[in-house]
């Protein structure tokens, strides 16, 4: 782990005044907007990229974990193939070729990421390692070391950044809590802490928070989420758009997942976090410009 | 100067990889976009409000000074005033008002904000401060605080955060080259660099760098820039957005003032940076929505 924390970037913790004053919350956010690649996936992606004994890997991901493993796999001279859904944002795309990487895109209407993930694995003549972008131990060991730097409200999609931030808490023996954030569009992780089972949306869902067009929660992340977590928090589309105004606001370029916390602590209708100061997590900054033009020219 | 680095917040340094090998130029960004008020101005506004014997302060700003000062008012319990411009950014407007201070507009083709502000100071009938932007002793060693944590290619207005970043820079006897980055469609800094005396605009330029939007350079910072200044490189209106979109990419939220000193990188046309690794001041973030959401999603 040494290595990883050598070559990822610290988080960068922001105070915003007026935001906090405007909704008379008090609050502090750790941004990953700037972490290499925009956006925390690096974390794990450089922890199992370097951990592979394989030269050429192979992952399925919506964007930011696929630019981080491309980097990543540039930076360790490795081959790297990411199955990207069709639809996926523009600058996503590009992301992942600027680093050398191979761009497979699927309709996910018709094939799902992970049968194509499977294909291509038997297509592929060289030894290859197919990486999750958020279940496999080394992106959990990747994601602890924000753990390790800070704490509490977290965008979730597959798990992988909530398991690893509670990983990296737990080790240095903190029980800080953490909650998760997600999309009330793609509510499956609140589903499944509410039954106890992994429960999956019955496909990709559409909402505006790319990161957590999941189908499910991870195994690994489960097994660490179901003990530790505190809760999930969810948010309105609406609310989302809302958050990621306010960050511009705060001078924070946020991509729609990234603006997940903030979105979930407007809304905050369980009022769990009554009274604690949140640490909101931004997690990545990727967007396109139409998209977050539009976003942030649109009115309340 | 203890209590100003107390309060200032650390620029953020950052290494853009993808932009740089974008750019085939190696670059180092200092952001200030995350100082209070969202830019420089800050660190000026906060020093020359703590120096000042008076309970009320005057000043003329287009918008990011003004928002510095009241926000440093508000912390010291002092009234503040800021005379603007009919065409200030809405954003800026807001924000001044936001932390209590009571703005003038004034339309600059009928009065100079200058005259405006002599007006208002007979006005008055409390005893009260008029305090420069950037022509003033505790502006230029509040600036200061920044030329001692970094330095390079930084915009220019009045010139005084160049004029201050020397300052700083001397102080700590670094002799570290310092750039200055303008609007060419308001390049009367360059313009009084070639003629070795203060040349001024005959009005207002239009530029949309608007924290460049100044008549000419305050004397007190002509007399440190002409000594210890490098250089003048100028940027088109064209460049500066390109600059914004470049940073937008980098996840950076630059409004067009803040993206200056890229700008200048583009067009380059000098020659004279070449070879050396630029650390570009990207001095503040604040910028109206829709003026953002034009230049993000415009072509180059």
């Amino acid at each position: 782990m040494w290595r990883v924390r050598q070559t990822v970037r610290a988080t960068t913790v922001l105070e915003p005044v007026a935001l906090s004053k405007q909704l008379q919350k008090p609050i502090l956010i750790a941004s990953e907007t700037f972490q290499h690649t925009g956006s925390f996936k690096f974390r794990a992606a450089y922890c199992a990229a370097l951990a592979s004994k394989f030269d050429h890997l192979l992952t399925a991901s919506s964007g930011n974990f696929g630019a981080a493993l491309a980097y990543a796999a540039s930076l360790l001279n490795k081959r790297c193939t990411v199955v990207m859904p069709h639809a996926s944002s523009a600058v996503k795309i590009a992301a992942v070729k600027s680093f050398g990487a191979q761009v497979e895109l699927v309709e996910t209407n018709k094939i799902s990421r992970a049968e194509r993930v499977q294909q291509l694995a038997n297509e592929f003549e060289d030894r290859i390692d197919v990486l999750s972008a958020y279940d496999h131990p080394m992106v959990i060991a990747g994601n602890s070391t924000l753990g390790e730097e800070i704490a509490a409200l977290v965008p979730i999609g597959g798990g992988g950044l909530s398991a690893g931030i509670i990983m990296g808490l737990r080790a240095k023996g903190s029980k800080l809590e953490v909650w998760a954030a997600e999309p009330a569009m793609a509510d499956d992780a609140w589903r499944s802490f509410a039954a106890g089972e992994i429960v999956s949306n019955s496909s990709e869902p559409g909402t505006i928070a790319d990161g957590a067009r999941t189908l499910s929660l991870g195994k690994l992340n489960f097994e660490i989420l179901q003990k530790e977590l505190s809760g999930v928090l969810v948010a309105s589309e609406a609310e989302i758009e809302a958050a990621v105004r306010h960050l511009f606001s705060a001078q924070l370029k946020a991509e729609p997942t990234g603006a997940l916390a903030l979105a979930c602590l407007i809304g905050a209708r369980n009022g769990q976090l009554k009274g604690r100061r949140p640490l909101l997590i931004v997690s990545g900054g990727n967007v396109d410009p139409a998209v977050y033009g539009r976003i942030i020219t649109a009115q309340d």
